[in-house]
């Protein structure tokens, strides 16, 4: 047997023993039990988040679905200052699946949530007809407790806040669509996914009064996440097209596929917005983490509104929206 | 606009507009965040639990996936005996599916959690291209606290403790099964979903130290849950056919369907096992409940070993074992 039946997902004897096989040995599952007990250790107040992972392809240059679907749960946590401690895993495989390609994932969920410090404590698994779905989707969910004292919210941008971003942009959102197109680059692009707990947790360790609010540029790019911020906050942002750190090989391959690298989906960076005076230090705290060796103040809060405006290379300004429509589906 | 379209799950415009009109409106979701944060007011232990929804159909009678959804996760955080209190939501949509259905399920989603007492406090939505899903797909995942004192696990079975069940079986399945090969059954066979946190709530706040372990029969049917049970707990356990509550029609349809009415999903039932000598007491509460009117005393452990046993209706004993392999696909 090396393909999901649909027999996989019907509560009976053959799901018992993928799960004993496959999934149990790999997550940190306590028991086969409807819902996992644990310990939170913690009365104050916890982050809870949920997201669905249904990128295609599965596996592309950096990365994979299950890879993705823990960094981008545990950054969720992150961004928003809690310290991401459990997450859930619910699997919708399709019939035919290969479990070669299922192994695969697990053993990419089970390392990046190592790397990450989380536990696995509860799973899921549904089977689909062939044709009914795409191979495998993944949702995971997560909690985090968040610490004492942080309390991030858009409310709280300030005129002449600064803007810092943790990265370059673009590099998951062009990973996924050279590998879904047959492109590749010199060098290759690779998607960003990454944990970014770690370095989040440095900065609020030490800057917390100091940190606003931060996000993680994701489906929509930077410039769907700063008009969020803007609309959330109801200021006005003015960020520099020259200093959006940006490799040369993402800024060609969007010219060549026509996209704008603002809305290019990205899975291992964050924006924060800091107070003016401590932007400097909180930037080069950022630059010592190898998770942000890139980053840069990329703007500042003008006023208020509600806009975000662009400082273009050439010396014009434009209005910066969300993402109209489409650009990149199932990107995530 | 009355079909999903791609660029509803592309994280711009499109989806900020959906989850503003369709979605934050109906759900208690505190904001657009990546995460929600809530207060939780308790330091002891908490269960976190998740469930993929892909049952097809996804209106049939008695409920539909949203319905399904909500109390499923409901159920799985009771019947640990914890408190549900908060609740994710992912959806998967399909490029072209109906707004109007999503709209349904949305206040089915909406209306069961009012009932459940839960909040909703996460949400997310993919859309996948029209062939790679399947209208709608739904992950629910949840967490409660649990109550000090509480700790149920099926180690705690010993010899003479008694089975009990809330309610007849089977009509989950059947009614899922009827819609799908377009039966109908005289009267109509209706799906039994519903939260069972408020009935194990009272029995939890009387009989805690008398409760070993409950579980709820979904995927699998009851057979498949009491094999577990006595697995996990490396005990036997008996019980009498002719003491499962299983109405006519449903038994009626499962001859037409060459399907056991023990390996039937049930979305609204769940099965304690207890102290012999207050199971007496437990039932009269349990039956004077609406939701476990139908209540009784089905069986007991009988000894180690990890068999389940089935006294037939004509005295016979037969070995009960896992669904052996897909009985019906795709019922939650």
């Amino acid at each position: 047997m090396d393909k999901i039946l649909l027999g996989h997902g019907s509560g009976g004897k053959l799901m018992y023993e993928l799960i004993k096989k496959y999934i149990a040995p790999i997550f940190e599952l306590p028991s086969l039990m409807d819902s996992a007990i644990v310990s939170l250790n913690h009365s104050g107040k916890i982050a809870i988040t949920t997201d669905s992972y249904t990128v295609s392809p599965i596996f592309f240059p950096g990365g994979d679905i299950g890879d993705l679907a823990i960094n981008g749960t545990v950054n969720d946590l992150a961004v928003v200052g809690a310290v991401p401690l459990y997450l859930t895993v619910g699997f919708i495989l399709e019939e035919g699946f290969p479990l070669s390609d299922f192994e695969k994932i697990l053993s990419s969920i089970s390392s990046s949530a190592k790397k990450a410090g989380v536990k696995i404590v509860a799973g899921d698994t549904k089977v689909v007809d062939k044709g009914k779905g795409d191979g495998i989707f993944i949702n995971t969910s997560g909690i985090g407790v968040i610490p004492e004292g942080v309390e991030l919210s858009p409310l709280k941008i300030e005129m002449g806040d600064k803007i810092l971003i943790s990265g370059s942009i673009g590099n998951h959102g062009i990973a996924v669509m050279s590998e879904r197109n047959g492109f590749t680059f010199e060098p290759p692009v690779l998607s960003d996914t990454r944990a970014l707990n770690g370095l989040i947790d440095q900065i609020m360790k030490e800057f917390t009064p100091f940190v606003k609010v931060m996000r993680d540029p994701t489906r929509g790019g930077l410039a769907t996440t700063l008009k969020e911020l803007a609309l959330e906050s109801l200021k006005d942002i003015l960020i520099y097209e020259s200093a959006i750190p940006l490799h040369d090989t993402v800024k060609g391959a969007c010219e060549l596929l026509g996209l704008d690298p603002l809305y290019v989906a990205n899975e291992g960076i964050f924006v924060a917005i800091v107070k003016a005076d401590v932007a400097e230090k909180i930037l080069q705290l950022m630059k010592s983490h190898p998770f942000g060796e890139e980053s840069a103040i990329i703007g500042e809060v003008t006023g208020k509104g509600g806009k975000v405006l662009l400082k273009t290379f050439i010396g014009g300004t434009r209005i910066v929206d969300m993402l109209p429509g489409e650009q990149l589906p199932r990107i995530c």
